[in-house]
C-alpha cells in the first residue's frame, strides 16, 4: 500500500517537473521572440499556454484523486497540498511567458525592446530562464542549497528590473511614452515570473523541512539550513 | 460526526468572508489614500497586508486540520481544497491594494494620479471594490446569478483599463514617463485585482455546482446556469 501511495507521489513530482520544464522552454522562446521580432515563435508560446493549463488541471485532477483515495496525513498531505499550490503557481509563470509574447506581437515587425534596453531584456530573460531551471532540479532533487541559491538569482532580477525604471527616466529616454509602457509592463513581468519560481522552490523547501522559508535569505539559513 | 464537520466547514467559509471584508477595506482605502495623497492612510493599508497575511495562514491551517481530522472525499474534499485556492487568491489581492498604496506613498506630498486620469482611476477603484463586496456576498450566500454579474463587473474594468492606456498615448498626454510608468503599474493593479476576485467567485460557482466556470460569460450561463 505504501509502496503505490509513493509512486503516485513520485508522478506527482514527476508531472511538477514536466511542467517546470514547458514553463521554462516557454519563457526562453518567449524572449527570443521579443528580442527577435520573430511572430512565429510568439505564437508559439502562447499556444503552449494552453498546455501548461492542461497540465495543471491534470495535476489538480492527480491530487485531488490521491487525496481521496489514500486519505494521507502529516507529511504526505503536506506533499500533496503543497503540490496543488505550486502547480498554480507554474500555471501563472506560463501565463507570464504568453503576456511577454503578446507584446512581442503588439510590436511586429519592429522589436518591442528599444536598443538601449535589449542587454536588460536579454539578462532578465536569462535570469528568469536560470530560475526555472533551478526550479526544475530542485523539484527534482530536494537539493536545498540549490533551492537557497535562487533567491540570490530572484535579487539579480529585481536589481535588472531597478535598472530598466532608471533607463526609463534618465534624460537620455528618447523612445516615447508607448516604449516606456511596453517596457514597464515587460520588467513587471519578469519579475513576477521570478517571484513564482522562487515560490515554486520554497515550497519543496516546506516539504522537506516543515519549515516555509522566508526572506531574507539569511533567515531561512537559520532556520532549516 | 457530520455535524461537527459542517460546522468546521462554515467556518472555514466565514474565515474567507473574513478575509474577503479586509481586502474590501484595503483596497477602497488604497485608492482614497492614492487619490489624496494621503499618506498615514496608505501606511495603514501596506500593515494592514500583514494582517490579510496572517488571516490566510490561519485558514491555511484549518483547512489542512479539517482535511487530516476528516479525512473527505468527494464534495466535501472539493469544498476544502478550493478554499485553499481561494484564500490564495485573496491574499494576493491583499498585495495587489498594498501595492497601490505604495504608488501612493512614493509620489507623496503630489497625488500619483495626474488630473486628466482622476476620474479613470475613480471608477477603477469602485469598480474593483464592488467586485470584491459582491465576492463577499457569493462566498456567504452562494448566490450564482450574484457570481455571474461579477464578470460583467471585470468587463468595466477591462475597459477602464483600456481608456488608461487611450489617454496616455494620446497626444494630450503632457506628463511625461514617470506618470505613465505609474499609471501603467495602477492600471496593471487594479485588472489584476480585479481578476483574482472573478476567479475566487467561480470558485464558488465550482464548489456549488461542481462546473469551473469559463468565460465568456455566455458560456458559464450555459454549463451550470
Amino acid at each position: 500500500m505504501r509502496a503505490v501511495f509513493q509512486a503516485e507521489l513520485d508522478q506527482i513530482g514527476g508531472q511538477l517537473v514536466t511542467m517546470t520544464n514547458h514553463v521554462e522552454l516557454a519563457m526562453s522562446r518567449a524572449t527570443t521572440a521579443l528580442l527577435d521580432a520573430d511572430y512565429t515563435l510568439a505564437d508559439w508560446v502562447i499556444d503552449s499556454d494552453r498546455d501548461i493549463d492542461r497540465l495543471k488541471a491534470d495535476l489538480d485532477d492527480a491530487c485531488f484523486q490521491l487525496l481521496a483515495r489514500q486519505q494521507p496525513v502529516a507529511t504526505d498531505l503536506r506533499i500533496i497540498v503543497t503540490a496543488l499550490s505550486m502547480a498554480a503557481d507554474l500555471e501563472r509563470m506560463g501565463d507570464l511567458s504568453a503576456h511577454v509574447a503578446k507584446v512581442a506581437k503588439l510590436r511586429f515587425p519592429e522589436s518591442a525592446v528599444p536598443p538601449d534596453l535589449r542587454p536588460t531584456i536579454l539578462e532578465m530573460g536569462e535570469a528568469a530562464q536560470a530560475i526555472v531551471a533551478k526550479t526544475a532540479s530542485v523539484i527534482a532533487s530536494r537539493d536545498l542549497d540549490r533551492a537557497k541559491e535562487l533567491e540570490a538569482d530572484d535579487d539579480i532580477v529585481d536589481r535588472l528590473h531597478k535598472d530598466l525604471f532608471r533607463t526609463l527616466l534618465s534624460d537620455r529616454w528618447e523612445h516615447g511614452i508607448e516604449p516606456a509602457i511596453d517596457m514597464t509592463l515587460l520588467g513587471r513581468y519578469y519579475e513576477r515570473f521570478a517571484d513564482h519560481g522562487v515560490r515554486v522552490a520554497r515550497q519543496v523547501v516546506y516539504v522537506v523541512t516543515g519549515v516555509m522559508p522566508m526572506r531574507p535569505a539569511a533567515e531561512w539559513v537559520s532556520e532549516s539550513g
